[in-house]
């Protein structure tokens, strides 16, 4: 990742150097610790406070640090049969704020990703509309146009959980989440331009992939808040991510949010399409499925300290860390307990409060060094809150991988390292 | 940039078919045109809807796609003598929102880009502190953290519009600005660790890079909303940005955010080092110097369309797109000018409106295919406004590089092309 041909000493031997430096022992302290006799690294003077380092153009489009090489997505290989059909997740753990990179947003692709180039590609309107239309990527964006930060949450996030601790870490267990800016077009321009029969209740988008993605969505959700977007965190589109156009449904499961948007079609009724019967529908106990639930309700985790996120130090200041987010708005509260759900403490929401976003909330504590069972429960501005696991099998069983928003639990030792455990 | 080894059919063959495709003539046609006969981009089955794409992990840190590799940070052989100490771009004109994405915010260094193992980085607090204290980049995640999304700007941006129009495009007149969000912890917070003497008055942050960076900063600025910050939307600090640490100096102008932070002094009067007084301080017509001038003034400019983004389409409805911010606080209004300053409509702000963060516009119109002489004018929360260039220029003269924040004019001709413009 490092172009090191403008500097006057060669990359290796740098390199070495600093690892000669690091061989010395030294441990970080407490916090804002005195380090009695001077530390090297801040008394001497280093490589980098002597030498240049690479100039602008180095790198036209950036690239992270190689010291951060290990933020990247990551799959589970035993969970899918291809790579074309599967899923990886956003490395949460290793992220604050409520802001998804657009290069670290996880993936769920049903038919690989679709490469194309945006002058070939159409949206077209059709169906129970005065007249159908076709537009061009330069077509969408005559339109008055919208920029919001929404979540993305995957219906199947959580999905693991269901039956048990079964994958290690936050990137796993709730990885299928992320949050960014997206530019585009209202959808109701769009429909409007087309103009809708009076007898019009659904829409139904479909991808560009080669699995041609469809769902049912009703029309009071299309005329909302849904967008054309041909935009993620102020730059096009990643092609993984539906480059170059997308539909966005604020709150809503993934799934319907269809990547490379090719065709709306309006109707009269759902159209019962495979990925809202045989997938997407949460299969009960009793062998009957819920349907259309397409709202993703609160949910927060706990992304630090967190199985792949130990804690680094021993007792004392602490930051407990994580993010909570709601399909019906507005995060309002989220608590978090140190022991396992017994006792609660209010956390701290902390950046921009957003509907249908991403929130942060930290709670800072003096940490005594024992055992710790962290939990985090939130709460919408609408009173829903998130239940323990065993309240949602209680009510929908264990056959559904889908919409699972109980509250997780983190067993934080006192060595620091975390796992992934139930308490009942 | 693209791995089509999963792919059954070759890249090449690929591509080729698609160029055929697109050599049949078909041309953008109005919003919501509806083609007679049938477009065969939509009504017939393409390559991308065929075959399966990409698998997940094919980037685990994702990049964009191929057809947008023209969009990266610029420079300006002619600006610098060295690419060490020199200056890019960001491509304005292609993004849209606002945030800037990690790899394309704009790059200034004084001596190249430090890199720095973050488990070798330290930050000092010495001076006029009750204990002077090191802290290792652990230490700093144990105080509470606050997430902010603030824009940047180098106090030269638009420097080289003093004199005239002499670069046309708005990344290289406007792009020594980005906005993202921080993750950092208040300096406030670090100072009250060290404890601050009474007779305390300015803090000093020193970089770690060659150029060892360093300006003065009033005590009230430190303790009121700086941060120290170690992430940029969402995950680690970039290189090009001072990872593993920079200063956060809201509103302010750039080069205060210090880099690849390693010292805070702390002291009872300004440092005058070189930054401050041979540079960054604004030569007037008479000679003398204004110093200090620390706050960016409210300050916009039209992205689309503009010399690097023309119009791609004949008259009819027309998006025009633009960006403001304030150092004072939010933006309140922009008013835009289709010739040149007589008239003036009030755009549409759209998207979150936060403190000392970027603000999008825009203002829809139906072109009748005529010249237009573009101009926006920001007005902040506090009453400040931009002012034209002639203002600035009586007031200022024309020795200065810094500061300025006139209004800027795009000739837009019935061509769609655009041109950098002055008008009297």
């Amino acid at each position: 990742m490092s172009d090191k041909t403008t500097s006057p000493i060669p990359n290796l031997s740098r390199r070495s150097l600093l690892k000669a430096g690091l061989a010395t022992g030294l441990t970080a302290g407490a916090v804002g610790s005195a380090r009695a006799g001077g530390d090297p690294l801040i008394t001497e003077i280093q490589e980098w406070n002597r030498y240049l380092g690479d100039g602008v153009q180095a790198r036209p489009y950036g690239t992270p640090s190689e010291f951060e090489a290990h933020v990247v997505r990551r799959d589970v290989e035993w969970l899918t049969a291809s790579t074309e059909s599967s899923v990886n997740f956003t490395p949460l753990h290793e992220l604050d704020g409520i802001l998804t990179p657009n290069g670290l947003c996880f993936e769920r692709h049903h038919g690989g990703i679709a490469e194309i180039d945006p002058a070939a590609h159409r949206l077209m309107i059709n169906g129970l509309v005065d007249t159908p239309l076709v537009f061009t990527m330069e077509d969408l964006k005559r339109f008055p146009r919208e920029n919001r930060i929404y979540f993305l949450e995957c219906a199947a996030n959580s999905g693991m959980e269901w039956r048990g601790s079964q994958l290690n870490g936050c990137q796993y267990t709730h990885g299928m989440v992320h949050c960014v800016m997206y530019t585009g077009v209202p959808l109701k321009l769009i429909l409007e331009e087309a103009g809708i029969k009076t007898n019009a209740k659904w829409v139904m988008p479909e991808g560009a992939d080669s699995s041609a993605m469809t769902r049912s969505i009703p029309m009071e959700k299309a005329l909302d808040d849904c967008l054309v977007a041909f935009k993620m965190n102020g730059e096009a589109l990643r092609p993984e991510q539906g480059y170059p156009l997308r539909l966005v449904v604020p709150g809503w499961e993934g799934n319907m949010w269809v990547k490379w948007l090719r065709r709306i079609e309006v109707g009269d009724q759902p159209w019962h399409q495979r990925e809202e019967t045989s997938k997407y529908t949460d299969l009960l106990e009793n062998g009957k499925a819920r349907r259309f639930t397409w709202v993703m309700d609160p949910k927060s985790v706990i992304t630090s300290p967190s199985p792949q996120a130990p804690v680094p130090h021993g007792k004392g200041p602490l930051v407990i860390s994580g993010i909570a987010w709601s399909g019906n708005g507005r995060i309002s509260r989220v608590d978090v307990s140190l022991d396992g759900g017994r006792n609660w403490t209010t956390a701290r929401l902390d950046g921009p409060s957003l509907p249908k976003a991403m929130h942060r909330f930290y709670l800072d504590i003096d940490w005594d060094g024992s055992d710790l069972l962290l939990q985090s429960r939130a709460m919408d501005e609408h009173g829903f809150y998130q239940p323990t696991k065993n309240e949602l099998r209680a009510e929908r069983g264990e056959n559904s991988i889908y919409h699972n928003n109980g509250i997780q639990t983190w067993h934080v030792k006192a060595d620091g390292t975390a796992e992934n455990v139930e308490v009942s």
